[in-house]
């Protein structure tokens, strides 16, 4: 593309290309996914009971991208643990997290200007990953576009797309809500990746590939710093998502009228369905019905958004000290 | 066998044999098995919700018995992603059953004479995955009958026997219930189809190979056809397997006065232990328990209606119109 | 080592290690894992209702750790199934144990000496696992300890660590406990021999394979023998884990003062948050709250004293007589 060369960004995208992410871009993804596994909702009680199911959650959230694409691929699961320095490093950080003495290192992470420093060379792995996978799954399946998103897409956000087994390890089960349901940002924006990195590696998107790098991985930093400062998290792709929503998923049908009420209703009733004992308790007691099938939604919105990892962290931390 | 030169179905059942199941059978598989997914109970819902979560849950239905053969084999599972035009023709049809204006494909297929005609045919394809199972199986492993069986079973009722997994994609998890616990005539059926096949290719049993699909093929499709004509959905082998059951499973074991009554019981029993909130709750308010713990079993029921693809589907058309 | 040379065990060490283990030692693997299973809240019920799902649940308790292996690994799951002997004689017990005229088998099994014998047998088995898991593991990943931990770990207590879907099998879900939650003492000593003999094959343990497996074997029989004559279920390792705990998993951290409160209460809390109607209910109910959140311990360690095949079995066997 000239306007590359126009600007000038030709040599910054290829010296981007050549960034090694080991070690200190993957040590930023470790710090940054073991911090939000730290928010989530139980995970410090977890902490406490048992620290081996802490670790496997915490190496979950740290490889399992990895894990989630080697299980598609039909490649050794354990293979992400063959890789030893890797392991180990997360395992460090995973103690630091959790267990340093005064609890320094997780309250000096957390505070906003470094927090926004590791959480920008955590996107910038993403970017990484997202090649990754759709490289693979190009060298195994030439032709099949769906199989080389589907990669790409588990590489990039495996941690979040696996997140209902992850939770299993630490006691947790939440069936009525995963990551198709209902997607994340991080989830989406990987997915938009894996798409069009997919798309660069069969030519159908006329773009260089260290210059397709460059953009997504600008777009995804600064869009990450913006949703981090300003505390929103509106996705950028709100009003183009409502638009295709609106072209093709409602149409002429008989349900058109209903789909408006549905898009209010469906998560509460969604989560309703889901767990029976929920719904019998509301056929059961009427009245106070309505109060619980409400709490599961309150519930998720919670986790979603200690998974974003919010800077409202630095607030606990100085809480707890 | 000479019974077959006699009848002149030797030529028959040749044509049958080389008869290509792509794409019409395949397609009425697939629109027969996005219907049954539409017919569960929620589904709808989830399909406003999020689109992916439902198309996802269509690809398991259509290529559920794929995917848990690959996992068996520790073949990769985005294989069946990788057949494109399989892919393609599946999506396209998911799209207009769950979002075509007017509803008119949904309608149109869940017409009586057109239903049948597709059930027909979906039944077809279910001989031609369970041989291809057992064919695959028989490669790998040359002397084990299990493996045949259990290879044959997984591609034909794949999609019934992942079905807990597949719910959950949809943000619905009903764990005291799957096909092994109680299995659905489809299940049965293939069950039945993949130990005859793997008898065949270990020539245990004295038939050629396009005999037995002639057989197997029109005995299933008849069957299915009865079934939805007279809406029963009683088991052809329902003395048989009462015959073997009160042979081998009771005996004179010190549990054979029990064995009656729990066979009443137990599902209610069964449903009650898995979830041990429900229990509680039982426990908790007496009287009401009896109540509480009949439910899961009456909407267990429900959703095995569905999966039938019971012709009422017609009038419930009707009536959503 | 020469003490072994000195108390002249190198003979009996050789011995050891050449026994073979089929069939006599693995029979009583499938005899002892067998009657655990029919020692389950429930499984005696399932074994009536649904005797397919019954034998299924029985082949995971008996080939678990193939099977978790095998998934780890990337190698075909229904590769246990193909070794038919095995898969037949494990199937005759299952049949015997379950469904024997008089429940004859069950009831000379739970004989105190009998099983104390067929219990010591099936440890003996153990060390055979864990070892051929680290050399498997030791022959794809050279170098990576690791990977030979976990496979010789899941090899020798995969039974154990995939319980949660074993028991899904049978129509009970227990998301709020695992065995990397609260790990029971066959899975903590496997691990420990998990890490043993990895050590002796990477050279870090100065000790001959066939002694480490004479030390380790008559370790984990002796010690098991003593659990069930004495009735204890404390670990032999209570004191050295809970030194362990105190030095790495508290240290100075905010949390120290929580941390005793949080031992005492945690596992009622994380079994509460783990299921989230049980979580509404008690916040419903307010003082009948305190009773529902103790049920679920209660009921887990009726499953865990099942689980450890208490010699209760004698007694309960006379009852049902």
């Amino acid at each position: 593309m000239d306007l590359f060369g126009v600007l000038h960004l030709d040599e910054l995208s290829h010296g981007l290309a050549n960034l090694p992410m080991f070690p200190y871009f993957d040590m930023a993804h470790y710090i940054v996914s073991i911090m939000s596994l730290r928010e989530q909702p139980g995970a410090l009680q977890v902490s406490r009971v048992s620290p081996l199911a802490c670790w496997f959650s915490s190496m979950l959230f740290c490889f399992g991208g990895a894990v989630l694409s080697a299980i598609m691929l039909a490649e050794p699961v354990v293979a992400p643990l063959s890789n030893s320095t890797s392991v180990l490093i997360a395992s460090i950080i995973w103690y630091l997290v959790f267990y340093c003495p005064m609890d320094l290192v997780y309250c000096c992470a957390a505070l906003l200007p470094l927090r926004l420093l590791l959480s920008g060379m955590k996107e910038v792995t993403r970017t990484w990953k997202v090649l990754g996978g759709v490289t693979q799954a190009h060298g195994k399946y030439k032709d099949s576009l769906l199989v080389m998103i589907a990669i790409g897409w588990a590489k990039g956000a495996g941690g979040g797309l696996i997140s209902n087994f992850e939770q299993l390890v630490r006691g947790v089960w939440k069936p009525e809500t995963n990551e198709l349901l209902k997607m994340s940002y991080p989830t989406k924006i990987t997915l938009i990746g894996a798409v069009l990195f997919a798309l660069q590696q069969t030519h159908y998107l006329p773009l260089q590939k260290h210059h397709l790098m460059l953009v997504y991985t600008v777009f995804i930093v600064v869009n990450k710093s913006r949703m981090m400062l300003t505390g929103s998290s509106t996705s950028p792709f709100a009003n183009i998502e409502s638009a295709i929503y609106k072209t093709l998923f409602t149409g002429h049908s008989p349900y058109a009228a209903l789909t408006d009420e549905v898009k209010k209703s469906c998560i509460d009733n969604g989560a309703t369905n889901g767990s029976t004992s929920a719904t019998k308790e509301s056929d059961d007691k009427g009245a106070t019905g309505k109060h619980t099938t409400g709490s599961p939604v309150k519930e998720k919105s919670v986790s979603l958004k200690a998974k974003e990892e919010s800077e409202n962290a630095e607030t606990n931390c100085k809480k707890t000290n």
